[in-house]
């Protein structure tokens, strides 16, 4: 499988380093990969990997054109511009799709997944939600078998930071904030993490996963974290639990789905309010399965390991419907 | 898909029920399922499915002789005898064949594997370790970007059980173990789960698929839990922790890999520990992912999720190595 790289921050340095660090596995568990192209907006910027024998390409839409490329990476970002323009015409031109940009496919998922299926190839974004975590592998493969009522979970780890650092140090949000900004765990603009946009975004898609619905941002009520009170945190505390920012998505016996964002008290004797520091996890119940919850990192490395999960699946033929039915079947 | 299913004590009439019951979104995922033949020893027994419109075959090998059988579901038990026949003969009939038999997995799971190959069908045995939890797929799917370079999990139900119900109750092993029987969460012969024999068989399983190894219970050091008494998880208390039965395989940079068995001190902080009552979990160190944990239900209902994802993913055509590599690279 011949690969094209766009961006390469840290979550694409990372993809870039685990394809060559890996390489002998990753060719036994499914083909040889090979990155043939990246692309990047500063060339000469010092990063931490190694681009020295593959093609720099200074027009990122270039990296869909190419002969020599059977699946285009995308880790640029952004719900719009760049990152759907590549997108749309690497499907157009029959190479499969694979993205970690949780805000283009809550916001152009379903015209996507449309393109590729017209197209017969893959588009993949396990790592969209929760980093190196394949919950959208186990929602749409492992626990298919259930009727799912509802989901919750812990999709942004620098609320989860932030909260858990307030709570262990007694802090204010703004003082944890401005540290997290600082060691590089919170952006210089955090409006999208506190404010709960980039859970929403990771709620809408897997709401579609587990319902079978198109993605839909207007649809979830959205609250952030920057009202929560060192107070609010004791008075948790003081009544055996934890405030935890959850992305909640629930359907009702008459099929109605729910979808909210918000800050939410978690009793301690509950497994998501142990979920500490920058860690994500997401509680799934299924009418068979009863509660499965399954947690681990996000960020540069994790991430990197989802995205070349979607790789091997591809890599391998294990083809799917990208939100596990067909787009039009997508209400 | 024609499913002939073998076996109806729990685990099998959950199975039946979950077909049945979801059987139109398991259409819309898949294909239509149909079981269309069922083999238990007892006929007149009073089950929790109805059997009503499916075939009985009072003898369980002709399962696996039928022309309208694709895929052979066997939740028999036992590490020979009738399930290892029926799996032979399945498998070389042309049949997949899905099974929750850890205990035939771990002695038999290379020979299946083999003859599943040779004759271009699958064997799956999701179901065989942590219940609902699709821990296999994770391991050989998800996950598979990955060096992993150690697992360890609570792979017996019953122990954390009595475990957990020791701790919360300051009451000894032999009257929680006597209650737990009475209750069925334990068997009346207890040996098979207190003397850590079925969490050797799921280690011996997961170390299959994670380092590419044989299953090879004699490579696993065992001890279970008859020898833990009250004061032992008192003294863990005051230590900050708890004691659970942990099934763990790791590699060296060497490349050797040890498997054990054991009462492990937890402490508090670390996930696991926090792990109660009937839940399994496993947690997987990666070099990119980091640690993952995922944890859930087994038994009844919960393994049944297992097995009908199983069907769900041969329906949808994603084939794979039983293991994750070929049977021959299996050292």
């Amino acid at each position: 499988m011949r690969i094209a790289l766009a961006g390469l921050g840290h979550v694409g340095a990372a993809t870039l380093r685990l394809l060559q660090a890996n390489a002998e596995l990753l060719a036994e568990r499914g083909q040889m990969m090979k990155v043939v192209a990246v692309s990047a907006r500063d060339k000469g910027k010092k990063r931490d990997c190694d681009v020295s024998g593959i093609d720099w390409v200074d027009d990122v839409l270039d990296l869909a054109k190419r002969d020599d490329v059977d699946i285009v990476v995308e880790v640029v970002g952004g719900a719009s511009g760049i990152a759907l323009e590549l997108a749309r015409a690497a499907l157009k031109n029959g190479k499969h799709f694979v993205t970690a940009n949780k805000a283009l496919i809550a916001a152009h998922g379903v015209e996507l997944a449309q393109m590729a299926e017209t197209h017969k190839v893959q588009l993949s974004f396990e790592a969209s939600v929760c980093g190196a975590v394949p919950v959208l592998k186990m929602l749409r493969e492992g626990l298919a078998a259930n009727r799912i009522s509802s989901i919750r979970g812990i999709l942004n780890g620098t609320c989860n930071y932030i909260l858990t650092r307030m709570e262990s140090e007694g802090a204010d949000f703004a003082t944890i904030l401005a540290d997290a900004q600082k060691l590089g765990y919170a952006e210089a603009d955090p409006s999208d993490d506190i404010d709960g946009i980039d859970t929403a975004n990771k709620l809408a898609i897997l709401a579609a996963v587990v319902f079978g619905r198109a993605p839909d941002l207007g649809a979830i009520f959205v609250e952030g974290i920057r009202a929560i009170t060192l107070q609010d945190l004791r008075a948790a505390s003081a009544k055996g639990g934890r405030i935890k920012l959850l992305g909640i998505a629930t359907r009702n016996e008459a099929g109605e789905v729910t979808q909210r964002v918000q800050p939410v008290f978690v009793p301690l004797t509950e497994a998501v309010a142990n979920v500490g520091g920058v860690f994500n996890a997401l509680e799934i119940s299924g009418d068979f399965s009863g509660e499965t919850l399954i947690q681990g990192r996000g960020a540069g490395d994790p991430t990197a390991s989802a995205i070349v999960a979607d790789l091997v699946d591809i890599a391998r033929g294990n083809r799917g419907y990208a939100f596990g039915v067909p787009a039009e079947k997508l209400v």
